[in-house]
């Protein structure tokens, strides 16, 4: 699909903007990515790079124009930190994302399209799968943040137009995700795993998570760029619960080895079961998860093997 | 009812804190007000001034103590100006509140009790009336707002187990409501109406609202804070819904007048109707509204005229 479609990529530096930037690019978008800094600065090639803070509004007009498409990937904070700062996570994510709304506003890009937290918006979920109707009672800061910036993007669109999508997505894994700020289990253990490094796992790897492979989310977020329905939130995950204990045991079979574990005691922020139901995006975005966790699991260790000769 | 609950009012000196004040000094609780100023301060007597600003934490530290039930009704903004500054809506009102909630932890108090916004967290309902399990879809900051500081009410309670209840509170109306920042409709038309002065209506009068008498809030109130059961969120309202052209005529007729108006084009931020569903409250508060409008609003121009022995 080649068009002359223009998007920029906020966060477009780290693991899911990356993937989605190669993606655009590949597509023949023009993409401007705007973030701090990039993980791995020579997979952008195509990209136009827009260095800059997300607290700088000056810097995101400079970098969003007219008719674009902009994917919010922006978020300073993960669950644990949010939580020991709740002010900061306010003032570095929610108050930014405001000013990121004015900006658009003000240059009529033509969309938001925000990821936000299907892991914590909906706190303990009484429905599993979880449907985009659930209740919303987050039992972390982050999840707060993250539906209060998606009910800004509701307001925004009914006072001034500014059209947005929202996509809840649960845990993404795949290549380029790296074990930075403790994000990402199948990341943490395979880094660990890949160094014979000891590792910590919080809880007794009880708890169950949604892993979407992360070709499947960045096919979500363009479904989502392009979509014309009138749905705004679409849960995006694979629709299979994985336990932290099933992961480890598909990551020690795949490479042949085991692992070396810490069981620490388990954490207030951690749901105890998180699966998305993602019957919206399949009828509305004519989406699915394609990739069987097994795969891209495969997938993620042959990049890992890619970077790590010694490994 | 005497015993030795102590209490604090935070923004007590306001429209709805004077009223529960008087309530509270009058069942012999030991009540602390805080607010910048008061409108009637000859009205607190029997309880204790603490002058102070919300955005102030080491003042909201020192008016507060160890089980003290704290009453949050500090709300700096109102629907339109939230929507003009997002910002500032978010810095004065939530922002200060995390404070709170972390003052509350510190000091060990006993309970919260924040006066939520019926008629904008909702944003247009489906269902009317409305419950507290409808869909919160804000269209206005204000509602956004209210809304966020829920959600961290009930975060600091899983967290850290501080307590709290919160009111959805429908259109009050009463003694000591003034036409205050274009604040509640009754106290607008009264004011222009007992001063012959004309007045501006936006929309065209068809717009529904809940009006819900203070008296029975403040009984509400009370009921809340002595609550043991495991709700949480609860509406208060009438249940009865009056649309803008009904309260005119009520007013009319109760003060044989016909009312000068100016009819405005309608405002983004009003949905066209909001009436609360208040079973939960009746269930488990045992609480009902027990005032009917026309007994209301003759005791509401009763406080007016005897303020103002001109009228």
């Amino acid at each position: 699909m080649i068009n002359q479609r223009s998007c920029v990529v906020l966060g477009g530096g780290g693991f899911i903007g990356l993937n989605l930037c190669r993606r655009l690019v590949d597509s023949g978008y023009r993409v401007r990515v705007f973030d701090r800094h990039c993980l791995f600065p020579e997979e952008l090639s195509g990209a136009e790079w827009y260095q800059g803070d997300f607290l700088d509004a000056a810097g995101l007009e400079a970098a969003i124009g007219p008719s674009d498409i902009v994917f919010h990937l922006v978020h300073t904070t993960i669950p644990q930190s949010a939580n020991i700062d709740m002010v900061g996570d306010v003032e570095k994510n929610l108050i930014p994302s405001l000013s990121l709304l004015e900006v658009c506003r003000k240059v009529r890009a033509a969309r938001i399209v925000f990821v936000s937290s299907g892991g914590t918006v909906y706190g303990c979920p009484q429905d599993i799968p979880t449907p985009e109707t659930a209740p919303t009672n987050p039992i972390t800061a982050y999840g707060i943040s993250k539906l209060a910036i998606e009910k800004y993007l509701a307001l925004y669109e009914h006072l001034h137009g500014v059209e947005f999508r929202v996509l809840r997505v649960a845990n993404p894994y795949g290549p380029f995700q790296i074990a930075h700020k403790n994000q990402g289990i199948v990341a943490a253990i395979l880094s660990r795993a890949l160094s014979n490094r000891r590792m910590e796992i919080w809880g007794d790897g009880s708890i169950i998570r949604d892993f979407v492979f992360i070709e499947d989310l960045t096919e979500a977020l363009v479904a989502a760029a392009l979509d014309r329905s009138d749905q705004r939130i679409f849960n995006i995950g694979s629709s299979r619960g994985l336990s932290v204990r099933d992961v480890i045991a598909a990551i020690e079979h795949q490479l042949d080895l085991k692992l070396d574990i810490d069981w620490e005691p388990g954490r207030t922020v951690d749901v105890p079961v998180s699966i998305m139901s993602v019957d919206r995006a399949r009828t509305y975005l004519g989406w699915e998860p394609k990739t069987q966790f097994e795969t891209g699991l495969q997938k993620t260790i042959a990049w890992w093997r890619s970077r790590r000769p010694d490994a």
